[in-house]
């Protein structure tokens, strides 16, 4: 009778136990494995931002080679960092970098479980998620670095070199900064924080892009002798604002999937609070860029606010786990302010990034790096010895690199291909040959000896 | 022996259970919420597909501010729902209406969860979704609403008075709309049946842009003195389409995700109805408003035809949880037709709306909220009720906002505004500098002193 | 004492069993259902790529045609599936077909289930997914296969024509296939393996596009009498470069929703290496395209290119389940130099080819058939059979509809409308109204008696 009502009593908690029961280890492993699998497509999604945005932003004449850019960074970004940048990263890493061995590892469980051995089960959920799609969710953020280096070296960075500098960016500089950090290298021991990559990913993207900048030049005839800067509209308004709106939704991905599991209620919890903080961040950032753009630009400049989105969302990606939602709004408010401010500046430094990949990358990526010490939790000794290391890190080596480029197969593409437009000069097209085209300012000020460009220069 | 023969029977039975086992409490809760944040993404991808539909509708020069408007609504939304929306919403709603405090709450247990007390994890779990899941997924549709409203008033309707007329929509308007269904006030004590708001979210924004019509006025010379109308085509074709592909896509996190949970079979099985009844009505939109189109339209005209598929998606959005898929088929068919002859009905009323954001809204959203009666199980009465109150609050309040907006502000650009274009006049851009356009054909009527336009004039 | 000890080493056990325990038949239900339900989303959305590819591919005046197409065929494939395709091809399939019944069948538990009676959920939760989630799935697949068959045609077929074939494709061709090979019939009894259909899919889209090219004919002017052929650039470069990204995101659907279930650490696994192995074959191809594409066509091609992507995609889905990553690499790669060599191929063999879509489907299709048998374990002989008897069945059936449809409404559009543009002749619109277009260069050799077109001829 006794050991009856024992056995009910088990059972009942038991049961019990059943009903509030986390994850079995199992499901954990599914839950986790998707997780990265969904978020990583939406973080690949952003690649098409990334060319809609700046087949948008430059002139037309050099639409195709963007897209020829971007498709092909993606590509070799997937490449190399199956070829060697995964185990620079990840693999066997001390204090700077993992193992130089090429070719990503094979995981013998995981090959036995497919080849029909179910007693490697046991070992692979051990894992806690299955390892490539933890390799494909890494791999899609190499290629966002690569992306923002594009867009600062549109129309006229030669499309070789380009993609050489995409190939040691991807394979070796954003691997080293990654073993350092997220691969639990020497400033992850110090205790440097970047939950999805202010630092790692953007302001990497945005240091390269910047050495690119000043070994490249600027686009002929953008700083007048005179002290003005030429205008140069956005060719395709609509191409832009779309491309913003696939970095908004991929970035959903992006933060949200650097949770890196989804493995009981903590975690969803968590991954619920950083979709949300990216979310407001963003929008944030779009209300005050719209705010600033008229006392600082003169008009409501769309490309401002739409950079001020962009500025936000990568404000927010070192540390949007916080709770206190208004500090989201802040800091992307924030974001968007600094991004503003800083279009100016590399205008005033004569420095030609266009699609303002350096503010909204770069300055914003240095502020959401440090705003973790207010509303995250960072401490801003390793916060600043993050941004200053990784900084000069990739600052030096993208530098000799585009000079070492610059001295071998040249960087920059000849005034006449410049003049006539990289697609028909290096890849024999036009993107929009049936439109007719106005004539480019140039000409017409050339003609007429004067500057008659109705769009505001300033 | 007996207490060994028991005790095995009993492991059995735990086992058996646990096989056939519903999911544990912590599953349900990692379901539920990662439903929420994926198909919310969806949702908030809808915000770029209003912007391609809308861009290549209007004309070239106003589609800069048309992309101006839509990530600005898209912004103004989530700020005004963190705001005050979410609580007016779903917090503490009696009859008519939820909490005025500011602010989304916090989640005390989730924050200590998130803190590292693993003992509010029950509570936390309890609750069955992460509450910021819930709060994103609720947010998305709320930028819907606001998106309808953006494509009816395009071309003629100044930038800041619809950014403000967004905020009072996004911030107030629908959150009494909602707080009377979702949120459990009068209308839905009463029985109204609304899956994923045909009246609750498409026709509300339909009847604030039937009012924004009434006050802001059709465009100069889309309705002539000889009362033939004008004809405006859309300026960009594929990207109307590819923003009504983008809404497609988004309607299956709209719809889907509106079952609100993925707790078990039971969920899984009806989100997955859902699906595809929306997706069936979908397709008959498509069908019938390309079979309906040349007798009514004299051609088969895309941008009919385009609408036949918003209209289906709307018209199915009330009840899409069926189980016999034929009547998706049909209601998604009528919806089609129903849209249609509501865009010449809207023609011959003089109701200038320029991308059918009307009909193929609150038109179709008005026929799907009754359809529910028909084949997902809902009582004539409240559904009538809902759409003549709904219907009668959002008009009535938007008319009176838009007319003291027309008194203090304005809510119409200057006829030279109108002319020149938004773009040029209020950003001081153009979306496509570079290409050369077409004068406008009101000047070459202007000049010819006759109407040559190739278009056919209705 | 003795009970005591046994009872807690028994739940020591059942509380192991549940941590490592796999997941219980529901979570089971609900991942199946999820993955389904996502994936399918993702390859949804493979239209609208379809759609912004060809649409860019096209000249200017037939965008408008091939966007009313693309949806066209996604509505009409939609409700052929559901009211007879998805029968013939799953429903008591023997060796040929499955059953001619009208309508998908109903599922009586789920239906019960949804009604309320729980007793149900025991028989739904032993079909291991919702019904319906399936039948999603496999319905986006159907579009895919028509959507290779509209870009070939692009340009002279006529609109009802086009869309009559699709009936009979998505209807009857498609789902005959279907049953032979994963509906269980011959061919899969054979030993047929094509994982996510090189074959099934896009080789019959592939091999149906070739039957129409033959039938309908090659573009006006196209391939002139003096041998040299005419170029026909797209209009709109970053279009398609944005159709061949959202290509790619949906391929991870497309291909990783193919393993069919996400049950356990098996499919987890098994789901992540498929998505690994598409992008590095996708990204090879790229590769492989841009560096052959100079000695194959005089210059960096872009649409070539982009054309690699799409066969490394095609080349990799027949087996993307290798666990040997290079692999995919080089059965990409090989993809790229197929579909390259194939344009040149078509161009050579005068057949009128508008987006490359027999090259990238059919050509790469087979290739990836045959790669199973290298790197996926297939047989020679049953791939060998498959790429045969589908393609004699699909070409012949599709050959025999092609010209049947000549005879009775025609499959060309007439020489004037060809001239004119499809857009204005068939839609009375233009896909781009408000931009000044080039003259076509026919007219302009005509003018001159020359032909000086700046865009190489070949």
């Amino acid at each position: 009778m006794l050991g009856a009502a024992l056995l009910l009593a088990l059972a009942a908690t038991l049961l019990a136990v059943n009903a509030e029961a986390s994850l079995g280890a199992e499901a954990q492993f599914v839950a986790n494995t998707f997780s990265f699998l969904v978020w990583g497509a939406l973080v690949m999604w952003m690649c098409a931002g990334f060319t809609m945005l700046e087949a948008g932003s430059v002139r037309t004449k050099n639409a195709s080679v963007i897209c020829m850019k971007n498709i092909g960074l993606y590509s070799i970004a997937g490449l190399t960092y199956y070829l060697i940048g995964y185990n620079l990263m990840y693999v066997d890493v001390g204090a700077w970098v993992g193992s130089a061995s090429l070719l990503l590892g094979s995981a013998p469980d995981e090959v036995a479980l497919l080849g029909g051995d179910e007693g490697a089960a046991a070992a692979v959920i051990e894992n806690g998620y299955a390892t490539r799609a933890d390799w494909f969710f890494q791999m899609v953020f190499v290629a966002t670095a690569a992306s923002v280096v594009s867009g600062a070296l549109a129309e006229r960075v030669k499309l070789w070199s380009f993609l050489a500098f995409t190939t040691l960016l991807t394979g070796i500089i954003y691997p080293c900064v990654g073993a350092w950090t997220w691969g639990g290298g020497w400033l992850d021991q110090m205790g440097f924080k970047d939950f999805a990559g202010s630092t790692i990913v953007h302001s990497t993207g945005g240091w390269a892009a910047l050495a690119g900048i000043l070994i490249v030049g600027p686009r002929h005839g953008k700083f007048r002798p005179d002290g003005s800067v030429k205008a140069t509209p956005p060719s395709n308004v609509p191409s832009v604002t779309l491309g913003i709106l696939i970095l908004w939704l991929g970035w959903f991905g992006f933060n949200g999937g650097s949770q890196l599991a989804l493995a009981g209620a903590l975690d969803a919890v968590a991954m619920s609070n950083v979709i949300v903080n990216t979310n407001l961040a963003a929008a944030a950032g779009v209300v005050t860029a719209m705010a600033i753009s008229r006392p600082l630009f003169g008009r409501v400049d769309i490309m401002v606010v739409l950079n001020g989105a962009i500025a936000g969302l990568v404000s927010i990606t070192a540390g949007p786990d916080m709770t206190d939602h208004y500090w989201a709004v802040i800091i992307g408010a924030i974001g968007g302010i600094v991004c503003s401010v800083g279009l100016r500046l590399l205008e005033f430094l004569k420095l030609d990034d266009v699609v303002g990949a350096v503010p909204a990358h770069r300055f914003a990526g240095i502020w959401g790096t440090l705003a973790v010490c207010i509303a995250s939790g960072g401490d801003l000794g390793p916060q600043l010895t993050g941004i200053v290391a990784i900084g000069a890190f990739v600052f030096g080596v993208s530098i000799a690199f585009w000079l070492a480029l610059d001295k071998m197969i040249g960087t920059r593409v000849s005034p006449e291909v410049e003049d006539l437009g990289q697609d028909a000069a290096e890849l024999g097209i036009e993107a929009y040959p049936e439109f007719v085209l106005m004539p480019d300012q140039d000409d017409i000020d050339a003609l007429s000896g004067s500057d008659v460009g109705d769009f505001p220069d300033r």
